[in-house]
């Protein structure tokens, strides 16, 4: 049970979103950008470096569902997502991903970790300034994303179907779209 | 020497939130939001919330700005400041404070580590709901922002002086304010 009165029909961050719609606002916006704007790393890339971060930081919810949501980037492909999530120096992605994977790793520990030869190494396989800049970024905001979810004790389900389900939607619409349509369902439903 | 190209002239978060303004926009929002917004915590409380988590992470430039702000918020009480930094259960703060900085500290290490127990004692000293989620989301929040200043190796000098006269500006002018200020400052300097 959540540590305050949040709304039982939210799952995951969701329900920590709805109890305080000022905060949810530049949170949901920080995501879109991050994960869903424009870039030139993919948004399947994307999703895999917030779902690593997520699963090292062992957050069940924030790990399923961007693990699904770069799924449905990548043809579907949930079996590449778990090995991103267990083993990513074996997975079938390119060199430069897994250099900044390295990075990203390092900055859910301490961002302090990161050496020049890290950055160095991602720079030599093509990574520009601003592929290493979100990368971090991506990794810090997954650590208040994951510590948000965790911190509240929100209700983390464990159907993979319905990750699945929601993830596909993420996918499609975005984030911002994305939880307004959730609002919605929920309070006509 | 920052691990991308940072422009020199930005200390800190300044640099990296400089590099990357789309990012910079939501992010300053929520921190003057949770820091400097209405609410029944006073903003010399969250400041110390802020300054505690980032002290606990080891990162130098969040730990000092946000100590000088609460100190600036408190009256100009650097040595209360640097007491909740090393032993907060002695400092001269209240019982309800105290228990928010348990659970702040435990959401520092990780989310799950927030017991029943602990958000318990919180509320039975004073602790509303919506305080509650404040403290952990502005701990989740430090622990990106702590982890966005060290990872991309930011500029964090040790001048002391320099942190004073900052954290009385944002003190006076709040977070989106002050940034615009400071940049205004650095470009016409």
């Amino acid at each position: 049970m959540p540590h305050i009165a949040l709304s039982p029909e939210h799952i995951g961050i969701r329900g920590a979103l709805a109890f305080r719609p000022e905060t949810a606002r530049p949170m949901n916006e920080l995501v879109e950008i991050l994960l869903a704007g424009p870039s030139t790393l993919s948004k399947g890339e994307r999703e895999l470096i917030a779902t690593y971060v997520s699963s090292r930081n062992c957050t069940h919810f924030c790990a399923s569902i961007h693990g699904m949501i770069a799924a449905a980037h990548l043809g579907g492909d949930e079996v590449l997502v778990k090995q991103v999530k267990t083993d990513f120096a074996r997975a079938d992605i390119s060199p430069k991903l897994k250099a900044l994977l390295v990075i990203a790793g390092k900055v859910q520990q301490d961002g302090k970790l990161v050496t020049t030869e890290d950055v160095e190494a991602a720079r030599q396989l093509g990574a520009t300034d601003l592929e290493i800049h979100d990368t971090v970024l991506i990794a810090a905001a997954f650590c208040m994303f994951n510590r948000y979810v965790d911190g509240l004790d929100t209700v983390q389900p464990d159907d993979e179907a319905l990750y699945r389900e929601r993830g596909r939607m993420v996918a499609r619409n975005g984030y911002v779209q994305s939880s307004k349509e959730y609002l919605t369902e929920v309070h006509s439903s």
